[in-house]
């Protein structure tokens, strides 16, 4: 399956712009409008902080208790978390004016926000900015990559991932576009990102195939293990393509839900390479476990130790924090079976045999870890479960950009 | 209680020594040694992560399964972890040549290491280091510091403590040494921490003592959220102090365990605020809560957020990622109930009220975490439990020192 790099106009009937609205300073872009012209069904997924920012209750509403969705609004600089009632309130004005200038009915309009955690959001600015982007929306790709662009915070590149399939003799398209650079160990869903498909499919049928996708993709992705208030997956399908619609789980069902997987796990992976101060992509991969289960934990634990990170930042084989972090994740295993392996495009080294050292040089070690993506591979040698968990290293710019981030 | 800052010589009957056995680079000391010249009881807590080091089971071993100790040995630069079985023969070995150079059982000599993990320790070298400091033991504070810099490694400077309290007309001491800078994020127990008594005091009781001490301490501070392989606490009791020999929970253990409190958190207190690379010791102590685990759970999230902890190298009142990381700890609370405030030596400010902004200035708030130690204090309105957990800031310095930490 061929994933491009096609955003969210990537699927028929949608549309997207973007620009500034005057949220952030210096005319940076900082907001950006989806709409479709028919209505879709919506699916979502949102964080389980139990600190959830307004947007994320408002979309919460429109996803489990409207039966469609037509348009998302989107603003960066401010998160509009812990923001009390006014925040929802605003949430709700928001909605309002985007209905009432694209002619859509409120509840069908999802809203998101990123940016600093506590302040309100300007809405005069944003109900500026809603009309102002409604006239600018289009199919085209460059709408896309400008939206992209005006929902990022201290993304250093705008994140986009497309699909295309064939179901039932119509092609199918998906794409998306995310944001995420900090504040991110998403639990149950991440950060900001949006995906839209012209796939006809249920509504029932879109949330269990987004719901089956987050776990493998945003759930395992971690740049600073803090998980978000405002982290957000929302799906839409409008059925522009024509095919059968999916109600069971058939095999259009199946080669749907892994396309979308497909799309969301490079739209995350994205993420993960674009950390705050990262320098390199950091995937770590358990295999031979006893469980999924314990393969999530042993490698979340491994791609956010703070140890490991910093190491891998300096090209430094230090396996020991490696097995340190296996060793405190929770996850029961017998630390002197595991094997350990460096990976990347420069070569692949085993580090560790049962437990201690293999006979490996260091430099060979620097060598592989030095390119732009590096895998860690442990074999725990216990069963056939396996799980990939990615991040970043942890470098000087990561403390630069978070020591004020605020000013 | 006023407490000192002498260290394991504290105490009567104790002796010290510390020098370099060529372990480390540059003759940098890397080798201190204990000795009690009567046999104590000994107490211990170790690391619950998984993957314990050599000298871990070694010393579970002698505290769990042996009636007394009576020395010491410890060495920095190599921690003798994922080491296998060899490791553990070299812990044996050890102890060997210290019990035949002291003349005292092998099954009375504790060893403890701190380093890199993955090497074996260099035998040769510790045995020769033995013998050159069994002849400098002395019970003077000099010798006591010379051990406390012995066994340091990122540390930037040693951690003593002490206390004297009256039992039963009698004078007794306490006196600690402890190391630990990276790696902090102490489960059961921590780092390595050797504290030394001339209280008369069974066994049983000294280990309900020291059990009882380190939730409250060492299991409160986190440096980086790693836990280590090598957590040691470890307590010896010589009863020179000819107090009435304490064999229950009467009011002498009380006034014995509180001493003893006061000296871990004192010294873990030492080790938060020399966290690698830290600027400054951050507390977070929350109040009202409705259980202790609550308030525990709540504290350690904070304190080790990693966007916290730059936000404090700032000197950034980001308030939102505190609460950011209440909602993602899994504690339960209502997040439109809670109040916060910044203290410091330059006074103290409320920052939210249930849940939103108060009405403050940042310069104010700025000069406030400007100090060398601050408090995020944190007012969840439910009950009457709290807890304080101590941390510190993410700096430059942080990444420096553990991106190529093994040259």
């Amino acid at each position: 399956m061929e994933i491009g790099n096609l955003g969210v106009t990537a699927a028929r009937g949608f549309q997207a712009a973007g620009g500034s609205a005057g949220i952030k300073k210096n005319n940076t872009k900082d907001m950006a409008l989806i709409y479709s012209t028919v209505p879709c069904v919506a699916a979502g997924t949102f964080t389980r902080n139990l600190v959830k920012a307004a947007p994320v209750k408002w979309d919460q509403h429109i996803v489990y208790d409207c039966p469609t969705a037509q348009a998302v609004v989107v603003n960066s600089g401010v998160a509009n978390a812990a923001t009390g009632r006014q925040g929802y309130e605003n949430c709700e004005e928001t909605a309002k004016e985007a209905a009432a200038v694209l002619q859509i009915p409120a509840d069908s309009v999802l809203v998101a926000s990123t940016g600093v955690i506590g302040q309100q959001i300007p809405t005069d600015k944003i109900k500026a900015g809603i009309h102002m982007l409604a006239p600018m929306l289009s199919d085209s790709k460059e709408a896309a990559d400008i939206a992209a662009a005006a929902i990022m915070t201290t993304d250093t590149r705008s994140k986009q991932a497309s699909v295309s399939i064939e179901l039932g003799g119509k092609t199918v398209n998906i794409g998306g576009m995310c944001k995420g650079a900090g504040m991110i160990h998403p639990n149950m869903c991440t950060m900001l990102s949006f995906v839209t498909t012209d796939a006809a499919i249920s509504k029932e049928m879109l949330q269990k195939a987004l719901s089956g996708v987050v776990d493998d993709s945003y759930n395992m992705i971690s740049v600073d293990g803090d998980t978000s208030t405002n982290d957000t997956c929302l799906v839409m399908a409008n059925g522009l393509a024509g095919n059968p619609e999916i109600t069971e789980e058939n095999e259009d069902y199946r080669l749907f839900a892994e396309a979308l997987f497909e799309v969301n796990r490079a739209l995350a992976k994205m993420i993960a390479a674009d950390g705050e101060g990262a320098s390199r992509l950091f995937e770590v991969k358990v295999i031979h476990a006893a469980s999924k289960e314990q393969a999530v934990t042993l490698s979340k634990a491994v791609v956010t130790s703070t140890l490991t990170k910093a190491a891998i930042f300096g090209r430094d084989a230090n396996w020991g924090r490696i097995l340190c972090a296996m060793g405190y994740s929770g996850a029961e295993f017998d630390p002197e079976k595991v094997d350990l392996f460096f990976k990347s495009a420069a070569g692949e080294l085993q580090i560790v045999e049962n437990g201690i050292a293999a006979d490996y040089s260091e430099e060979e070690a620097t060598r592989i870890l030095s390119e732009n993506a590096v895998t860690a591979l442990v074999d725990i040698k216990m069963g056939e479960a396996e799980a990939t968990a990615w991040g970043c290293d942890l470098t000087y710019d990561y403390v630069t950009i978070n020591a004020d981030y605020r000013s």
